[in-house]
């Protein structure tokens, strides 16, 4: 039962029709983008994008990704016509204010059928890529029956002219990632005006040259879409579609400017659409024969699902399909054996590596993982265990050399945890995480199981430099709401991070991991204290006037700096924060415990002093890192910036006699 | 006087004895670049770049940015041979120790000649579009007798790799900048193998796409170099020379592979390497007729740079000229009469719009000033004192049209303040500083002029939702270190923040502004309280008990709390803490005054309270937003996390009744 093509364009109009009321409602959001792209969406929704309304988590379906996020009332128009069982008309009546789902942007925590959030331009594509990459790992493992769909992106000018867009198709391209296909909205048209203002690129051949099959169409024309649409799907590398389009399609006296991306049209300009549209219902109302046309278009999606739930039923590898998109570690995964062995042969090893035999251990016991790094294999220790390189040739590896990509890494890595069944880890140094920060942001809103292992956390990287010396890093990241950031003190921490970023099912962590050796100062095997967030690690033997609170390589910088007060008969603890985050949501009592309101509370961290006052107070000690760093040999630059316990301990006795 | 071609492969093997040397005695470094590329860069110093070495501030300079920063010995060893006042044989034998100016990465703050600070890949390539972009205005202002250079770049595969790279040759193709060369290091070696381990783009073909000329050479011929280099400086679109070179060349057994990237060649490579290139000079000694050859290469620009002096001896714009590339105000330069009609006539306005009309006072008093935005340019109101466009067509107007290239447009920024005569600055969403982050990090780090107008500032920003919402970013921007971020309450601040931003000749600054209106709170005229960081606003009239700390859009938000606690018979100070990195300079008695030990402090802030605790501590109340943002009216969004007197007030009771 294919809908007619003459019911096409009313479709279409649905679309334009609910972008214009709910914008206005608003008064506020961006109607001309869901009206120039209504024709291509339609088409995409009622004849090639394969979805089950009723079914919205079923794994077998296309992921389709707005990464345009401003025309958010495109996906939420389809998702109400198609028969999503959210958003409610209500819903759309609501659309931007407080408590809807219908979010100026769309929210992937808000709405099922929204794959992910949109609105960071580019960032949408980039994800797609890493959806694209995540169905080929899992087709590779699990077979065409259960594992055989498409990533399908509408994008705007400003998804392709960010960065980010090298970035992501030049993954896509060199992976080949034929099942993702971009269709682009090629209106012209910027907020600043026609894209002739700012750009001259002739982006059709950019993606040719980076290994992209490209075609284009009339917009506006059903069967030059579909014409397109077929094209791009038969072509085995990815496809970019340009879709040329009029922005505001359907409003007659603003169509094809500026004046219709980014603002409700008004009423008179509205009124004269309906008019040019022969739209006569109410707003908010679809006749009933479109709305019965639109709520037949996931019909063919509806009946695939129910083949491939055959599919799954008969598969030998039902429980663990079911297990991995569920997101569960596997009965019975553990890195106690590890610790243990940690525990009888103590490693003085830089906490990279101590994570690269942590991965060992992982990896081969964890068939979830997807590792990488942006051109440092050897320096952030990522490749262990024994994977084998994800390539064209060979999407069964798990190891993806990103290339010198970290911001297309980190957002395929989002687009892969949304994707779902596998988890993703991916590496640079922590101070390039400033290039993936967008990315990274959306791993935190969008609730994904990212984890970043970013080594080279300080000075203690060296002769590299200021360039490559992360200052301000930990502190900007610590500032960013449901993120983990993990700062291991040696081996046993880093296992322990390791552990709790892998059970972590909603939220991303960043592990920074020294380059410089740390000796080994967890020597008994228990609990994972790590999932504390902060723990004694030392406790006062004099009578207690000091908490030293410190992070990754100063955890033993505090033991010394401890161990030369407690011989001049000044009692101190030491404190690991390997994680403050988790520390902040201890209880109370456990808290105050760990920070005395009698003894002087200091922090160590070769890093910006800015947040540890939260738990110094005013009337303790910072030591830390308030300017650049320097070039030069580790040993050298911990002793320029004041961090031995030659300097630091004269501060504290200084403080405690003032 | 030219020197004889059959000396330049004898010039360049001191490229690659003196690169070997150093990071042998280092034991630390990257040799493979260098090494590669000593042949195109003598071909580029010896009859091509025009500079000269005794004056490095030579203002109609070409300028050499050496993009792929980690290959840092390779300018270095120009430096010095080409007779540099630095750095000294001394100092190359110090490479990348503590003190000495030859850091692992080049560092513009280090050395004259060093153009720019480069290591963080690809936005080297990204000032240099900056440069050309001011040098082209320059000499659209000035005319071809003072102002008339080029811009050379050598870059790696990790430049032309970064997202950066897009948006910075997009940008630059769209602009026509023909004096912008960029020599492409094409090795098809990254750290973690060949090229095509990651990448399957055909960059010629891209570049070609973005609207440049593009040619290739064999880089270690010095012929076909020299054919290229005079194609390049032909042909009027800007241009990527493709040299074809062979990584680490010279060292026989590990040239052309990955192991000469990072690390020292080691003892028996480097003598293989000497016996190679019948090097047979001491470590860090160059053969006398050598460096005499060396030596000789700046002439031409020594002839020229004298031929230069008398046209700016001639010129009537002589101290024009002068005050401009010396960074200073136009004598007299003042904000005054805006900020009395200001007093005279308060405005309730938006601070982005306070912004604008601050513009529209300094951009005709101040013809030094280059504006732009992300494409955001109504939203940003960057465009205020009829400053033209700038374009292809016409150099000579100050309003850049940047696209949707945040990261591009801020490294440009970078290389226009670099480059001198100008001051740039620029918009986008706050947010979207996370887009920018790396460059932002370099404009503090070389102490960059740049001002960063970042609107939309917080939650007030309303419906588009958390994408758009900053939360961490203030705390974020805070702990960098060398940045102003300044978060000004009404009209007057925004007016005195901008005259505090222009006066930064080495550091720069932030300007966090609200999209919603705000009342003018500022109402009588006076010195610049905003230079002071924080100034108390209003002083308790009731016996003081509390202070409020806040910024921006809650200052007035404070002010009302404290009104409605003054009722209550409770004193309250309101502190505007426009700047923490302004207050934190002030002295102790200054700060202790405003933060008085026997008050309750109170920060309110619409953003992450991260960091807040510096001046509340820890018995201190947090007033902020520590969760991600949502999509609703502004008004609605306020209420929703609390931020109202309402809402604040009854904490501030309780605390002081604890």
């Amino acid at each position: 039962m294919t809908i007619e093509p003459a019911r096409l364009p009313l479709m279409a109009n649905a679309i334009r029709a609910l972008s214009m009321d709910a914008v206005e409602a608003a008064n506020s959001g961006h109607p001309g983008m869901p009206m120039g792209m209504a024709d291509v969406a339609t088409a995409l929704f009622t004849g090639h994008l394969k979805y089950d309304p009723g079914a919205p988590h079923w794994a077998d379906r296309d992921r389709f990704v707005l990464s345009a996020g401003h025309g958010s009332m495109l996906i939420y128009s389809l998702l109400y016509l198609t028969g999503y069982a959210a958003p409610t008309i209500e819903d759309i009546r609501n659309f931007r204010q407080l408590g809807s789902p219908c979010a100026g942007h769309p929210e992937n925590f808000l709405l099922d059928g929204v794959e992910c959030t949109t609105g960071p331009l580019g960032q949408g594509l980039a994800m797609a890529v890493g959806m694209a990459m995540a169905e080929r790992h899992l087709n590779a493992v699990f077979g065409d029956d259960l594992v055989n769909h498409r990533t399908w992106v509408i994008a705007g000018d400003g998804c392709l002219m960010e960065g980010i867009n090298h970035e992501a198709i030049g993954l896509a391209g060199h992976l080949g990632l034929g099942h993702l296909n971009v269709l682009w909205d090629d209106n012209r048209i910027t907020i600043d005006g026609a894209t002739d203002l700012s750009t001259s690129e002739d982006i059709k051949a950019r993606y040719a040259a980076t290994g992209w099959h490209v075609t284009e169409c009339d917009g506006h024309d059903f069967a030059d879409i579909e014409r397109a649409l077929n094209e791009a799907k038969a072509d085995p590398r990815p496809s970019l579609v340009a879709c040329r389009t009029l922005i505001g399609k359907g409003a007659p006296n603003k169509q094809g400017t500026s004046a219709t991306h980014g603002s409700p049209l008004g009423g008179a300009e509205v009124a004269a659409a309906r008019e040019a549209l022969g739209w006569t219902a109410a707003p908010f109302e679809i006749p009933s024969d479109i709305l019965s046309d639109w709520r037949m278009a996931g019909e063919p999606g509806r009946r695939a699902h129910g083949t491939w739930a055959g599919h799954l039923e008969a598969s030998p590898r039902k429980s663990e399909f079911e297990r991995r998109m569920a997101g569960d570690l596997p009965a019975g995964f553990t890195l106690d054996d590890h610790i243990n062995g940690l525990i009888a042969a103590p490693q003085k090893i830089a906490t990279r590596k101590a994570s690269e035999i942590a991965l060992a251990a992982i990896n081969p016991q964890l068939p979830d993982t997807i590792g990488g790094s942006a051109d440092l294999t050897g320096s952030n220790n990522t490749l262990a265990g024994g994977i084998g390189t994800f390539s064209k040739e060979n999407y069964a590896g798990r190891y993806v050399y990103y290339g010198i990509r970290e911001f297309g890494m980190a957002a395929a890595m989002n687009g892969m945890a949304l994707h779902g069944g596998v988890i993703p880890y991916g590496g640079t140094f922590l101070v390039f995480t400033d290039y993936a920060r967008g990315a990274i942001r959306l791993s935190a809103l969008q609730h994904c199981r990212v984890i970043y292992v970013m080594t080279h956390d300080s000075i203690g990287l060296g002769e590299d430099g200021p360039t490559h010396q992360p200052i301000e890093h930990l502190a900007s990241l610590r500032a960013m709401p449901n993120l983990l950031v993990m700062r291991p003190a040696d081996a046993v921490e880093t296992a322990e991070c390791w552990q709790i970023a892998l059970e972590q099912k909603d939220r991303p962590t960043v592990l920074a991991l020294t380059r410089q050796n740390l000796p080994q100062l967890r020597l008994e095997a228990g609990e994972n204290l790590s999932a504390r967030g902060g723990y004694r690690l030392k406790a006062a033997e004099a009578a207690r006037k000091v908490v030293i609170l410190a992070t990754g390589s100063e955890v033993s910088l505090a033991a010394e700096c401890a161990a030369q007060l407690e011989a001049s008969g000044i009692g101190a603890d030491v404190v690991s924060m390997v994680c403050t985050e988790l520390f902040d949501a201890q209880d109370a009592a456990y808290r105050a415990e760990l920070l005395p309101a009698d003894a002087l509370i200091v922090s160590v961290e070769a890093a910006s002093t800015f947040g540890w006052q939260r738990y110094t107070g005013t009337a303790g000690l910072n030591i830390g890192i308030d300017s650049f760093g320097a070039s030069a040999p580790a040993g050298d630059l911990f002793a320029h910036f004041g961090l031995t316990a030659e300097a630091i301990v004269p501060q504290i006795l200084q403080k405690l006699n003032s």
